[in-house]
């Protein structure tokens, strides 16, 4: 089975990675774009079987940094 | 309005980087886990009025590297 992962710096956290894409999409001429954040996606080809509750313990302990960095799992 | 933009490697290109989370998860115990890729998100804050052609352009001109990623684009 398939799950993916979001992992998006926390608000409030400074993005310069999505702020750099923001001025560069300026700088190419496209208008009217007010923020740009970067985060990952991660792609896990799972056993069947594997529970959402150990995607969560994968992300609490590898694959987000939890300080800085809020994560969204959609198994499926 | 928001768009969300995922950019994946394509099939059939090496992810190191996916490879490396595989091989880290297989470490601190997490069985049965076939694969790992790993991508981008991308999080757009656009004036109203943007359309999906807007930022299919932006993936194209910017966003993603077409000879090796593939893009996806969620509008909303």
């Amino acid at each position: 089975m398939k799950a993916r992962v979001h992992v998006m710096l926390k608000k409030g956290v400074l993005d310069p990675q999505g702020e750099a894409v923001r001025h560069a999409l300026g700088a190419l001429g496209f208008e009217g774009v007010n923020g740009v954040r970067q985060g990952k996606v991660i792609e896990l080809d799972l056993a069947e079987g594997a529970t959402e509750a150990t995607v969560k313990e994968m992300c609490e302990k590898l694959l987000a940094n939890t300080v800085i960095e809020s994560y969204a799992i959609e198994m499926g």
